[in-house]
């Protein structure tokens, strides 16, 4: 009588009202009732971006949206700077090298944030350079990039500035226009609350001129073909019907709540969790400049296995959070604040952290956490 | 009050055992509990396929796995034969052409289907050929290709034999090992009854000696990725998780009810109505020859739109069929015979198209068309 609760940083929980969506019949893609959610969605996803830019959705996870953005504005020798950290920004560099394109790979510490001035200074020296590739929420490290800051830098230049925000859309701010984002790739299993199986791009003008040159091999990713259907309110490709269809209800829930409430409310969350952590004598893995709020990073103490830690919450008592990847493997576990949860999950959480701890033989007092969160979420 | 009733050529009706389990909380896809679903899902589709070969399932639609047919075993410059013969058909040619290879078009006369002789006589000419295209069933005209015949000529030479069995697979009979198709390139909203979101391809070892010389721009298509994470029973990206364990659960159905079974019952309802649409005086649009029993076409009469006979059917009576693509644009109506249908469904159908040419002013005995398909059904 396990329960199953997602705390892991993608996929999220679906809420009920959104399973009831999912588990109801097909309808045609190619009908105007179809057309009809697909306005939708491209309208919510528009206010949950914070833009008026066009929006192409595809079938696949995050990745083929990324990949999008790298081939669809990309030919084969063009330079790029590609911001790493983590295992996405390091994603960004691979999707590059893959299409031929030349990386100029800004590698930054993982659990920091990358330094907009030295971005700024890159742009500089190489004026050839025709994009920069950053992560919203480095889902690996548990860092928010300043977006804001590096948009400011950007935009100065001929260069576009491609955000991944597969995390933290929905959770953290991303003011697509104001900051002057030309493509944003997510997609529908984190923030938005749903399965994975649809992705998504917001693309400027600024970012379509650059659509047109484009040499790349692409025919499933080419933006050229979203853009041309999107005028038609269409999609190319036969689109993943039920995740589009639930996607719409999904971003009703969100309108009704109000993205900025919701940005509130998983910052909540987040100081809730980083208290309880520091107050069971945990430390956090992520610079405190750039920590993030869709999901805490937290060192694993010394003597205790990291790796079964994470295995134990999930197998002994269904709480699914997610250990550290690549190099940090062992070496942190990561509790997510992304898509339908409230505090007494989080709670649920911080208390399963607490119990696997203390049969693992990690000494602190008991229950120090969940009171530390208490507080949080009751001031 | 309308029902909604999908006879169009995917996606096709989700039955509600399948819609339960689409409408459950999800799970994450990095733990035994997704592994298990995932293995179901491998063998269950090694089943319907009929082969030994290795499976890799992706997150997009049916495009996405033929993409990754394409680009994971050619390099720019490699040759190729593309059989075309319909919209997806040309497909084929369309992607080989985005990364560069050099397709040899097998122009076919849209209704017919390609002589294998051919096909062989164009590999005799060039052993330079790498891969042959084909279709099992060409939806935008209602014919299925003798894929045994083209598999017998096609594995005497050093190419690959690869086939678009997203139309068809479960539907109608493919041998792929028998009949040595190399590739296959299906995925789960047609014959499998389930929405889109989940494509997948199955590789034989001849096939997967080219993979490892590929030299096309490739990541989220690159079927090494997927092969390296299949040997962990795992996904190289987030899967569609939702469509993949309902996935397992079509695969059960199919399974207790057998494939060759399944098979005759597809041609039962195909038979009926061939017999239907020509006791009210319709005639086919595809040879004889080659008709499918996967989808009929069927010409529409002198004198009536069919444009507006489709969309009447759909938006007056609550029954999706689809009209003709490209050339055949007004000039046939599709009516499919894939996924969860049975008698009665076809019988509604057929009701329906005797409904709307009646009042679109066709002259023919109401009621013959549902007799005669009566008669095929009961005998």
């Amino acid at each position: 009588m396990k329960r199953n609760l997602i705390l892991a940083p993608g996929p999220t929980q679906v809420p009920s009202r959104l399973c009831d969506v999912l588990g109801k019949p097909i309808i045609h893609h190619r009908t105007p009732q179809f057309q009809g959610y697909l306005k939708e969605v491209i309208e919510g996803l528009q206010y949950v971006l914070q833009t008026k830019n066009d929006i192409c959705l595809m079938a696949s996870s995050g990745t083929g949206a990324m990949e999008a953005s790298v081939c669809s504005i990309l030919s084969p020798g063009d330079k790029v700077i590609t911001v790493e950290g983590g295992k996405f920004g390091e994603r960004w560099t691979e999707l590059c090298k893959a299409y031929g394109v030349e990386a100029q790979v800004m590698d930054v510490e993982w659990g920091k944030a990358v330094d907009p001035a030295a971005i700024k200074e890159a742009l500089g020296k190489d004026k050839e350079i025709k994009a920069v590739f950053v992560t919203l929420c480095e889902t690996s490290t548990g860092v928010t990039a300043d977006i804001e800051a590096i948009g400011e830098v950007v935009k100065q230049t001929d260069a576009v500035l491609v955000a991944d925000a597969v995390s933290g859309l929905g959770v953290t701010d991303l003011q697509t226009d104001n900051w002057a984002v030309d493509l944003v790739a997510s997609a529908s299993h984190k923030g938005l609350m749903l399965p994975p199986g649809v992705a998504f791009v917001s693309i400027s003008e600024k970012a379509k001129a650059l659509i047109e040159k484009s040499t790349s091999p692409s025919y499933y990713f080419d933006l050229r073909k979203y853009l041309k259907s999107a005028t038609k309110t269409d999609t190319p490709f036969t689109p993943a019907i039920g995740v589009v269809i639930a996607l719409s209800e999904s971003l009703k829930m969100i309108k009704e709540a109000g993205i900025d409430n919701l940005f509130k409310h998983y910052e909540r969350l987040a100081k809730g969790t980083r208290a309880a952590m520091e107050a069971i004598g945990l430390t956090l893995f992520a610079d405190e400049s750039c920590i993030s709020n869709v999901l805490t990073s937290v060192n694993v103490p010394d003597g205790v296995d990291g790796v079964k830690l994470v295995k134990t919450m999930r197998d002994t008592h269904g709480i699914t959070m997610a250990g550290g990847q690549a190099q940090l493997k062992g070496k942190i576990f990561r509790m997510a604040h992304m898509g339908s949860l409230d505090e007494y999950d989080v709670l649920t959480g911080i208390a399963c952290i607490e119990k696997t701890l203390n049969s693992a033989g990690y000494k602190f007092n008991l229950g120090d956490g969940v009171a530390a969160a208490q507080k949080v979420f009751n001031s």
